[in-house]
């Protein structure tokens, strides 16, 4: 454990993670400007906060743009406190181990550094699981091998309600990523995002190395498999990807958890892609989310009849969102950035491309005597002149290189297309 | 006849357009140079052209930005009359106008002055037949009465081969267009273009009025019913709409004359929309003309999987065209530019709005709040405290907020979720 933080720290953020709720802004300002040891023993304590801590808390939430009203550490403090008595960090740090999981913290060399995208807000800390209970390496350093670079992973979410077209096209598209060697991120619910975790892990690289791991971010604790259906597949997750949430153990998934979750899940990839989304559809939360961070957003399009792919159709006329139709396309969102176009994977369109046409490379001239050349029958050059509109030179030289290019036959004399 | 050209210019333009090939700049320029009399008499006759014609036509030729070699008065001479010694322009007229038809000239008030935007390139004139034999008025007439604003027209051209799926796009858009007032513009080809015009002529507007006139834009001569699959489609079109064309009657279809067919179609129209296209399709040849001109460009996404939305999508990623998905987004286009914002009709969107969710105005707090109300037991104001990560007050204040939306239900101090 030498290359982690201490343990003292890594306790007082288990015990801030219960007690302050995703995306309290305030309470994320609290723990920077203090420290998680001064905040927790500030939050955990019946001591009020000193002049100085509600000066400099005050300060900085005003810098980070909080109402007035929403800068008050005495306030934060009552907040708070309704949960305080129930936290015990160190309780929920043995409870994530003993699941094969602990707790990365933002102290750890292996923190995702993408997430500090999302300051203000960004994560107290990410409970996880990740190996199963007959690896002996300690799971802080198995998640530092495990967790993708930014720009090797890519966030594929959507509806809960998706049709046979999206879920053909969640599964597909995570195949072929995690087989290149890219980390497929999706939140663990029913539908698409558990149609992209199972194409990650039937993944089977060229190479006969094991698939890019796969990542689920859930919204309630990472020792809870919700929803239940999906129990067998986010065991599967924590077997050989990773299961997170920045909620410690036990912790129910809500509604405000789901919206703050996909933050996590935007912030984690190098670019999030939609398949399927209605209109009020959660996965275009994620998509927001990724955009408002500068995030490259892909969007698969589908039958306009279908109201599966309504929410994704309104997102890529309303939002800098990209059409993408293949793997080839979702990669190349990676390479949107400046920094990454170098590290990103390649990848071959899966269309094949349009085949080639003779006629394409014909000039003006000898498209219109090769249109005026007859299919069936034969015709003179003179003929063929005042039917292409061309002088007579024009058109012998014209056959000639018609001809050359199997486009033309002659027959005494008279012309007309190849047999 | 007073509000019409004079039958001597008619005449000339008449014999030019079946000696001048659609696209041949250096024709057009010859005819706006000197003017379609002296054009006529020049290229019908033996004598050759003055130094003062050549140089007045090879100054203009250069400011438009034709290469040295293409601004020959004397190498165009040669191209063209390998076809005066057939051309007839007296003859073309009897010919149209037995067909209720007539040649439209750009000296004709009747003249659409947005085909003006394909200069150095527009049409000589446009041959077509329009009516009944039973109709008594002019044809002249009765174009200009037909012939839409471009602000009140949409071009809708896609495949040959489509699907149902695209069929279905077609018709419905057509008919819905046509019934408010649009007149819907294609190719009468075969596939996209006759789902266009079908769903055209059975539309049927709430007033009882007649639809909005379909136009079909041929490549060959307004005479002929190509494809000859789609002969009573077309007569249909002349009947109560207008069949068009810049060839004179007779003239066929040739590849170079269906790609030059195209700029007509994308200049007529206020807009054009892609209803599928594979990646090669010529419908993809009139979006980019349109876009060319500055017209906007709708197009309609559909699976992926569907070699029939490949060359759309694929459009919507690499030019400016915008997604659409129904009627009201289409005639959107139309208001897109500053002239015709207010002349533009007006749709309702065929989509459905989401529905209305009461959760989306709670604020965070009272949301946290509801999240945390069980769905089938109750539970105590302190519990939810806890739960909801809130002080008491905030709580119970929230609760009342909640139970006055019906969000929140109450019994014996307990509180829950409305049954």
């Amino acid at each position: 454990m030498t290359s982690h933080q201490n343990e003292s720290v890594r306790t007082a953020r288990a015990g801030l993670s219960r007690v302050i709720e995703p995306g309290d802004t305030l309470g994320c300002t609290t723990v920077a400007v203090l420290g998680p040891e001064e905040a927790w023993a500030l939050l955990s304590g019946s001591s009020p906060s000193t002049p100085s801590q509600q000066q400099r808390v005050a300060e900085a939430a005003e810098l980070i743009g909080l109402a007035p009203k929403q800068r008050s550490l005495a306030a934060g403090l009552e907040r708070w406190r309704t949960r305080t008595a129930k936290a015990d960090g160190a309780r929920d740090l043995r409870s994530i181990r003993r699941l094969g999981g602990d707790f990365l913290i933002p102290e750890d060399p292996a923190w995702p550094e993408q997430l500090n995208d999302l300051h203000p807000a960004a994560p107290l800390g990410l409970w996880f699981r990740s190996g199963t209970a007959q690896d002996h390496e300690p799971p802080l350093d198995r998640i530092r091998r495990r967790l993708p670079q930014a720009h090797r992973s890519i966030a594929v979410v959507g509806s809960r309600e998706m049709t046979d077209y999206g879920g053909r096209i969640a599964h597909e598209l995570a195949h072929t990523l995690a087989g290149h060697g890219v980390s497929i991120i999706s939140g663990g619910a029913y539908g698409v995002d558990a149609a992209a975790h199972r194409g990650a892990l039937r993944a089977e690289p060229p190479n006969g190395q094991a698939p890019a791991p796969t990542i689920a971010v859930l919204a309630g604790g990472a020792d809870r498999c919700y929803p239940s259906g999906n129990e067998q597949l986010l065991r599967s997750i924590a077997d050989t990807g990773i299961l997170l949430s920045e909620l410690p153990p036990g912790s129910s998934p809500t509604r405000h958890r789901f919206l703050h979750r996909n933050r996590i899940i935007a912030a984690l990839a190098g670019a999030t892609v939609i398949v399927e989304a209605r209109t009020r559809s959660g996965a275009l939360s994620t998509a927001h989310h990724a955009l408002s961070i500068d995030r490259p957003v892909g969007a698969f399009p589908g039958p306009i009849h279908s109201a599966a792919s309504a929410g994704v159709h309104r997102l890529l006329q309303e939002t800098p969102a990209q059409l993408v139709t293949d793997p080839a396309d979702v990669v190349s969102l990676l390479t949107a950035g400046p920094d990454h176009a170098a590290a990103a994977p390649t990848l071959q369109p899966t269309l094949p491309l349009a085949a080639h046409d003779p006629l394409d490379h014909l000039s003006e001239a000898d498209r219109r005597i090769y249109d005026a050349l007859p299919k069936r029958q034969l015709t003179t050059p003179g003929k063929l002149a005042e039917v292409a509109g061309l002088p007579i030179p024009h058109i012998l030289g014209g056959l000639s290189r018609l001809q050359s290019k199997n486009l033309a036959r002659a027959s005494g004399g008279q012309w007309g297309r190849p047999a």
